[in-house]
């Protein structure tokens, strides 16, 4: 079903692989779509997992975090398990047994490695800001060293992950198909509120974010 | 700033500990506000993790799979560390390092246990339905033992769980008010689109979701 093999045993789709892909181009995009990733870790034996907002550059998978982060510490020591997941739709059928969703995830192991160069990390977080809301990093009151100095940045490759996508109907059994109840999917869409302006801002125009594009349906308004 | 405390040490919020909030109203308030959590947990001393649906039930979180799976499996053996996120919003501040997100999340710890008792398993897939859609169930083809069967439910205490919150505007320091660029906030909303119908779907009338009625701003249209 899928062009690429897994990466490694542990990347691989044991569960429903017909919704497996390993593709690079499958996991940059959902790594792209989604801000915020679960990553988890272990400290001294004990396994622990903590929201943070993601971006990607390239090949690799970054976060950032106060310099002083026990998380951030125990990702350069250790192993990580990063998910990020997105809800695509609500699957209802005529069975509660084939309710489903439809949703992009991927999984990702491996190590962090700092980014301590501080022109390389200066590099990163304006990838950070111009992943979101290109153009904007130049508009900026410039960065100094003294934030750099207390923000640590992490990357990992994005070599071992796989994705897992469902983006179909129902699957009903043959047998339920004339049931007489409502059967089909409900999207869910991730959209973009009326942005609000700090009443003391000054100027300079509504930024775009990369959410802003998508199309016209998926644009909210607040 | 909280009224609660932390129910362990390891629940205890470090970073930003005024975004902090342990109390169980809060907490279920963000569970139920998602579909799709982050399962972190070990398996020979490795850290895995994989995004699945959940959904409360009283006091606890619950999650479902096959039965031959290893996530499931490896969950009734050992420790497990549960992440929620929900994105609210961007925050565009006038300096990079200013710039956040809105969001809610919760952490829980804990052990999963197996809901082996066959009505309460039925009773708790039930739970799934009609929390997601009230008064579904009923309605549906019902529930067959072989389908019970092949079916796991865990369940694990929201007891040793912490939620961390930002839901504000931006935050600049005092210098930096006057720098000619937009600040504010872009909500993220998580909307449901317009229902698509089964061509071969009988009947019913369309089903409202527990997403549907939380307010029109909410309310996507696909």
């Amino acid at each position: 079903m899928t062009l690429s093999p897994a990466p490694s045993s542990r990347t691989r789709v044991f569960r429903k692989p017909d919704r497996a892909d390993y593709n690079p181009e499958a996991i940059n995009a959902i790594v792209d779509a989604a801000v915020i990733c679960s990553v988890a870790f272990q400290i001294e034996g004990s396994v622990h997992a903590i929201p943070t907002i993601h971006w990607r550059d390239g090949e690799y998978l970054y976060i950032h975090g106060a310099k002083a982060s026990r998380m951030l510490k125990a990702l350069t020591e250790g192993e990580a398990c990063i998910t990020i997941a997105l809800a695509d739709g609500l699957v209802l059928a005529r069975s509660a047994m084939h309710h489903s969703m439809n949703y992009r995830s991927v999984v990702i192991y491996g190590q962090f490695e700092l980014v301590s160069n501080p022109a390389e990390k200066e590099r990163s977080l304006q990838a950070l800001i111009e992943g979101l809301y290109p153009g904007r990093w130049n508009t900026l009151r410039p960065i100094n060293d003294k934030e750099l100095n207390a923000t640590s940045v992490l990357r990992i490759p994005l070599t071992e992950a796989s994705a897992k996508i469902r983006d179909a109907g129902v699957k009903d059994d043959v047998e339920d198909l004339e049931w007489p109840v409502w059967a089909g999917v409900i999207p869910l869409n991730f959209v973009v509120g009326a942005p609000r302006r700090e009443e003391d801002s000054e100027g300079g125009t509504v930024p775009v974010t990369r959410y802003s594009p998508r199309s016209d349906s998926n644009l909210g308004v607040a």
